[in-house]
């Protein structure tokens, strides 16, 4: 992503971390094999990270073949569009000390599901953007 | 993804195309280097396609090098979520006459700008889910 990519007004990095603090659902884009895919996911930003739960499967098999991720939440305001990406790595949580703090935040997934692993994203890179929701000008 | 991943019910792909015809904004994921990126973007899908513009930039430049791409759409009503991941692969809108065609249809991004490029997405698989939004079961 650039600015030429991306004319609309860029964010702060603390202004896009507010965006992942207030927000509770994104999609996570992952690569296997250099082909994307794509989950929508219920998250929760926590001491600068971010945290997901998911059911063992497709999804965390993938995240141990290759760990780097892209995250992505957007929404809509009267006068505007937004979205903010994280670029970062997965890690599956694996001791109980870590499973059982990462139980007690307010994490509420939608899959109804008794089996979960929890999944936390590193962040290396934060951007968000804003844009203005008006007439394109004309093209000649 | 599979069943166990995502134990919404699943959509049948006329549904899920329905979804993808009803909509006009999703988040477009690409890999490069086995390094996956996610771009929200509006769209239009159109004769079984999906049809998207773009600047003369990165995304593009990424698509070049490796042109499978995942796109996702999602949305609440009241008593459930939907998503909807097409796969498929993207290609660069090069002749006039296809430029022109694609022209003259509402297709309506965010981007103000005056140059830009279209990008068409063939699609490979389309897959849907709905997911019930309810209270999670107890763990024990």
């Amino acid at each position: 992503m650039n600015s030429e990519e991306h004319p609309g007004q860029v964010m702060g990095e603390e202004e896009a971390w507010r965006f992942l603090e207030h927000t509770r659902f994104g999609r996570l884009a992952l690569s296997v094999g250099n082909m994307p895919d794509i989950f929508p996911i219920n998250y929760l930003a926590h001491d600068g990270k971010l945290l997901m739960r998911t059911n063992p499967g497709t999804k965390l098999a993938e995240l141990t073949i290759n760990d780097s991720v892209a995250f992505e939440i957007d929404g809509l305001t009267e006068s505007e569009a937004w979205s903010v990406v994280l670029k970062g790595t997965a890690r599956v949580l694996e001791s109980q000390t870590e499973i059982d703090a990462a139980s007690e935040l307010p994490l509420t997934p939608w899959l109804q599901t008794l089996k979960y692993t929890f999944v936390e994203i590193l962040p290396q890179s934060v951007r968000g953007f804003r844009f203005a929701l008006g007439t394109e000008p004309e093209r000649y």
